[in-house]
């Protein structure tokens, strides 16, 4: 969930919120057991896709919201008064005996990169609910043996969530899913937070987190050794956490010899958080000091590049750098060798070779 | 390979440091092409098990090593002059076509944790190098297509790494495993500094990291989600890192409302590492903070635990905490709900549910 699905967190539209990365979804409509108003109907043992569309403020692709009140994204503007996602059914509106609800990590986005553990647990979920991109990334297994399918496009983390909640309340054995693992930056707080505001408990839903591999130890694995240190973990979106606190962050971090995974590095609105990082880090860093960026791990568009970082600033305004980009930044200690980046741990001073 | 193989790095003899903990391995010669003195004769696809007694003086348990010289481990005493692991062989001893080197993590440490590309890759190794614990771990169908299993108790990372490389030098498909992942304290950088050392490249190797799933993310899903913010890994060993050093960092992570993944939190020789992280965390953080313990997840003795802040220092004395554990600490924002740490990413400002 990590690099990705933080994006849609993200406050530009440019980026593509609200933007279907996905052409062929079939908006059928769902026959299994949905919503507060159950029906007993199931599917058949067909694999049913649901798209949301989560820019309509009509919410008519939501088959299984509860008492489903406007939960339109609003995604794409900056304005708590237009953003907000509202979410509105509780646990009274549910009348069958809840299913299961699993926050599972898929780790790098490919299914190579998930662990044994959850594939398993999305071959055991009748409902799969994510990130279009991401249904779209799951083996064939996964998805034949899924009784459905619930996706939508970027910019509706809120009311997918909620979704996937309303399915588990009402009785279905749900999976949300994400790239990297749900404690980075993803969904795992989330299903927390709505479950709690609905009346109901994670127990109630044996809620229940399969962790996967973070967007930093898939893209330090491209770069080498850069993270075997002490590390911090940054976003440079600041949608949800306020600039002046990120830029406190990354002062305390450089100063304190931290290597730096930066998530959400750049985007057309946030240019300047962008140039506000790089001077940070340039304020206590050599300019020289190693820089590792990866650009679309796993994707087609996949780009791998170590630079210095005094070079890192004016790569915000190139294709390198964008939301889907994940940069490591070396601490005094790291080096390039042989085109990789390391950061020694310190057994040189202890042992001889 | 984070929380467990550290441990290796520890000072202290009492955790176990050179006590084997497999029982049974079995210490046959190898037959493959193994060490500078190259044989050409195969193992015939039988497995041979070659246990290496890193604290024996006499290396007469390693097979491989090019010109092995005394790679003794020497851990469990703080000296320098004592613990030196010496490695030796250059990439000049060996004659053969060199194999390849992958530096995979297994992740939490049980076979359904692994990513399919790290089972994929140990499935085409030859050779398999680790701790003695993770290679009792690997799943049956993994170590019977091995050619040769070469495993060493706790404290012999150095010599158990330039083992690896040795081989792969000698033209073996080598996998050197550990649990979590190869960037999280642990090996990735280890081996490519002793590739270094011996005069060879990563490229000669083929030098390749898989990735696996940290200890802080296994345990922050075993926690709810403590993690869902920026965050600083630290680990409080001080063989590799300076108490001075590790001592700023806390200062700096917990004044600036990170959460934060404590590795290697407690031995009896770093009983004084403990209280003084305790100290500084109550320093800048609310007494009543939440902070998640994990004990030796997923093994036999895993106990998960949230406690408050005030509560830590008491609990270094306690079977709770020792090298096995994971502490995650909450930030300003956590609470615990329904049994679960929920760390707030801060969707609540801006949306309502």
């Amino acid at each position: 969930m990590s690099t990705d699905d933080t994006t849609e967190t993200s406050t530009d539209t440019e980026t593509g919120c609200g933007a279907s990365n996905a052409s062929n979804e079939a908006e059928t409509e769902s026959g299994s057991k949905c919503g507060a108003s159950s029906s007993e109907a199931e599917a058949d043992g067909d694999v049913t896709r649901t798209a949301g569309t989560p820019t309509d403020a009509d919410e008519s692709a939501s088959t299984c919201g509860g008492s489903t009140p406007s939960s339109s994204s609003g995604c794409g503007s900056s304005k708590k008064s237009a953003t907000d996602e509202k979410v509105g059914s509780t646990v009274d509106d549910f009348e069958a005996d809840p299913g299961r609800l699993i926050a599972i990590g898929l780790g790098p986005g490919q299914p190579e990169g998930m662990t044994q553990r959850a594939r398993g647990a999305l071959l055991e979920s009748e409902h799969i609910v994510g990130y279009t991109t991401y249904v779209d990334l799951l083996p064939e297994e996964v998805t034949e043996s899924a009784e459905e399918l619930y996706d939508t496009p970027m910019c509706g983390e809120v009311s997918r969530t909620e979704e996937a909640i309303d399915r588990a309340l009402a009785g279905n054995d749900v999976a949300i899913i994400g790239s990297g693992d749900p404690n980075v930056y993803a969904l795992a707080g989330l299903a927390l937070e709505i479950l709690e505001s609905k009346g109901a408990t994670a127990r109630m839903v044996d809620f229940e987190v399969v962790p996967g591999v973070p967007a930093a130890q898939s893209c330090g694995a491209r770069l080498g050794a850069p993270l075997v240190n002490d590390t911090v973990s940054i976003s440079l979106s600041d949608h949800l956490t306020p600039m002046p606190t990120i830029e406190s962050r990354l002062h305390a971090a450089a100063k304190e010899g931290f290597t730096i995974a930066i998530y959400n590095p750049w985007s057309r609105k946030r240019r300047e958080n962008f140039r506000k990082c790089c001077e940070i880090l340039m304020e206590h860093r050599a300019s020289d000091t190693p820089v590792g960026i990866v650009h679309g791990a796993g994707r087609d568009d996949e780009r791998v590049e170590v630079v210095e970082l005094r070079e890192l600033e004016g790569l915000g305004e190139t294709d390198l750098v964008d939301m889907t980009t994940t940069i490591l930044v070396g601490n005094e200690e790291t080096y390039v060798w042989d085109g990789r980046m390391v950061t020694p741990r310190g057994y040189e001073s202890k042992y001889d070779y």
